[in-house]
């Protein structure tokens, strides 16, 4: 089946960054054949026509890291001190079931989906459901099991999600969307046995790895003691540093870190909106990328950044790298619209199949409408989507050239259906967390 | 009439920050006259309802900087170096007409209604069409006209807009809604005659004085280098410092800066998401608070700050702030929501009639919906409101008791009408702007 998007500004984002003022985009089933000005777009032969109605047509965005299982963790306890470990752990330890993670899990997915995010790289437990969860909802994800050092919702014992990966990763391997992977929470969160577990387990099916690195200060303070290294260094030391592994945040790399992920072809999952709220600092991304090493962008879990569209962290990409180099002209907007596209596609290792609207591409295309108050004037397109455009500007999905939003719906899907269920499944959970809420901070 | 709100999640923003969390608002005409939970709402004795369906009910936004005559610039050259002056003053002075900066401050004014903004102080030329435009669109703004050091699209020579406010100022006093004003534009691009010609005609009329300070390096240098001062110290030896004073930006003030602030008790125009995005800092406003001034959020024009909604600045805000201060327990969500609110009234001068949801105060209220994929769950309304809402999930505005926003969607306007009509305006602007575009960077 042959679908015609016209009348649109199309940005390609391919390596020319080629822009349609007047564009349109020709996909037949998940492949996109052509791109080009509307003059020279077919005038029969498709099934279906869509008008853009002079939205921007852009590539469907890549969301690198998150934990789609936790939404029910949102607004709970923002502002607190030590948060991770007064809030989550304990609460996810009590509460969070097989269940809940799948409600979670659509619930995510379908707000990624309705704010243009069409693949996006989960580290979470119960990572069973949650492909389970991504799967019905048409999504296309990696999907990476936790292991940490402690018994956890979905295992009995510590490190429990070795195992478990060794079970999730060959059922789901070979699935057109989505790719299994597994995740250590941290280096500092397992013992280098387990890392190194981990890392087998990728090498031996062939996925991605992924684990969150250099982010915490009491992280880096502890490799400092220990082992009198940093956290990346203890990981080149451990052999855990190739180009598998996706590491999220790198917020506290050194120079010699930078030049060990770039030897090593390290992709780095950059979280700004996460990273800032919670006071970490900012990533050395202008060094990492100079380096040569790749990079997205990413929202954390919605504990975390919150919201999980990739408007909000480009916005706050540009502002919070401008000042930090204390140069308005650094990272011009096309380049934030190619970290959250490309970029994204690069560091998941899926730049042959998305990340630009290209022939031969797969079809996963999202459109912004230009008619909402915030979208005008338009002399620049791509600064228009970094510095005026929010989720709500999302009109029309479509990942693998299967419509999911239409007129900013869900095609197949009931949003107020997903949180019913997830606010069903979430009573027990929200007892507790309520709970702990009125606890004094220690 | 009277008109009860119902069922909604009231922040009140009172001293106590009351909240209920399943209250009501009956307010008649333009005076509240009620706020509390359902359980006491009247059961009759009012002329509409409106079923608040669980939305977050809160003080209308209040916007203490902004240009809304600038909406045409929005977009263009947004990652130039010295875009003030290498853009924007030339084109102004060619293309900004009575016209173009009425249908300009109609939009914008749409653009704010619609993003919960109910109150603006503005700064830009043709005050008079802008105050035409605001009573048109029903919304509560203090308006100052420019002066700056050379003539400019509304006068024939420099320093022209203090003629021009001696006529303006006394035509819109006295009106119920529009307070006018004037604006210097800042202290390096204005004489200290033409400063204090400025404040004395804010004087004579009992008006505010609204200027950009200690925004720019190179302001800051210009005062040192030929006054061996601050701008603020320079204003003060100007005696221009007062109470009527609403200073914007604010960025490169020292701790006696502050003191002389404080002392002589000006207000703060905060604009995080223009000063970051111009990678010019971020103001000491913890500092500036902790020492009791005034300090309100303001997005700057839709040149400098994109958007005109308070989310994205409130969102910039935290971040910007806890990362500053690497303290992520700073600013805690319902404080930054008091600064949209309350602390904006404050800065206008407007704290006796506006924000707060109180009974006696003006019917400036705002519904955020609660039904889109971001807004679930709400453990702390003013977490979602900071960290998670954006400008598309404002629901219903009203400003002075009347129905400003309804469903998303404006009341008495159309903003495709209001589009087409600056758009077509907006012609012999676009052909300038993008002939300018292309011209190299110096
Ligand atoms: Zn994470
Ligand atoms: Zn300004």
């Amino acid at each position: 089946m042959k679908t015609l998007i016209t009348n649109a500004t199309v940005l390609t984002m391919n390596p020319e960054y080629e822009v349609f003022e007047k564009g349109f985009i020709l996909f037949e089933n998940d492949r996109i054949l052509a791109v080009g000005p509307t003059e020279e777009q077919p005038s029969a032969g498709y099934d279906h026509m869509l008008d853009g109605k002079n939205a921007i047509a852009m590539p469907g965005m890549v969301n690198t890291h998150t934990h789609i299982g936790m939404i029910p963790f949102r607004s709970l306890g923002d502002d607190t001190p030590d948060r991770l470990r007064r809030f989550l752990f304990p609460l996810e330890k009590a509460c969070m079931t097989k269940d809940l993670a799948y409600h979670s899990g659509k619930y995510a997915i379908a707000e990624m989906q309705l704010a243009g995010v069409t693949t996006f790289m989960d580290m979470y437990y119960f990572e069973d459901e949650l492909a389970q969860a991504t799967d019905e909802m048409k999504a296309r994800a990696i999907l990476g099991e936790t292991v940490i050092d402690f018994a956890t919702c979905d295992t009995t014992e510590a490190h429990g999600g070795l195992a478990y990966a060794e079970i999730f990763i060959p059922k789901w391997l070979g699935h057109n969307l989505i790719t299994p992977a597994i995740a250590p929470h941290a280096p500092n969160t397992n013992s280098p046995q387990a890392l190194r577990r981990a890392a087998d387990i990728a090498e031996k099916y062939g996925v991605p790895l992924t684990l969150h690195l250099s982010e915490m200060d009491y992280e880096i303070r502890h490799f400092q003691e220990k082992y009198g290294k940093t956290p990346v260094a203890f990981l080149n030391d451990l052999s855990i540093l190739n180009k598998r592994l996706i590491a999220a945040h790198c917020i506290h790399v050194t120079p010699e870190d930078i030049t060990l992920l770039q030897q090593n072809e390290v992709a780095v999952a950059h979280c700004i909106g996460a990273n800032t709220k919670s006071a970490k600092g900012v990533a050395p991304v202008k060094a990492m990328l100079e380096a040569g090493i790749r990079v997205g962008l990413g929202t954390d879990g919605p504990s975390s950044g919150n919201t999980l569209d990739l408007f909000t962290q480009m916005r706050m990409f540009a502002n919070f790298h401008k000042t930090h180099l204390q140069d308005r002209g650094a990272f011009p907007a096309r380049e934030i619209v190619r970290l959250a596209t490309m970029g994204g596609a690069e560091v998941l290792g899926l730049a042959d199949k998305i990340g630009s609207l290209e022939p031969g591409k797969k079809a996963d295309i999202v459109l912004v409408e230009t008619e909402s108050a915030n979208m005008f004037p338009i002399f620049d397109p791509y600064a228009v989507l970094v510095y005026s455009a929010n989720a709500g500007n999302v009109s029309e999905v479509f990942i693998n050239g299967a419509p999911i939003v239409k007129d900013k719906r869900l095609v197949a899907q009931n949003l107020n259906a997903l949180r019913t269920a997830l606010a069903s499944e979430m009573q027990e959970f929200t007892k507790q967390a309520k709970a702990n809420e009125k606890k004094p901070v220690l």
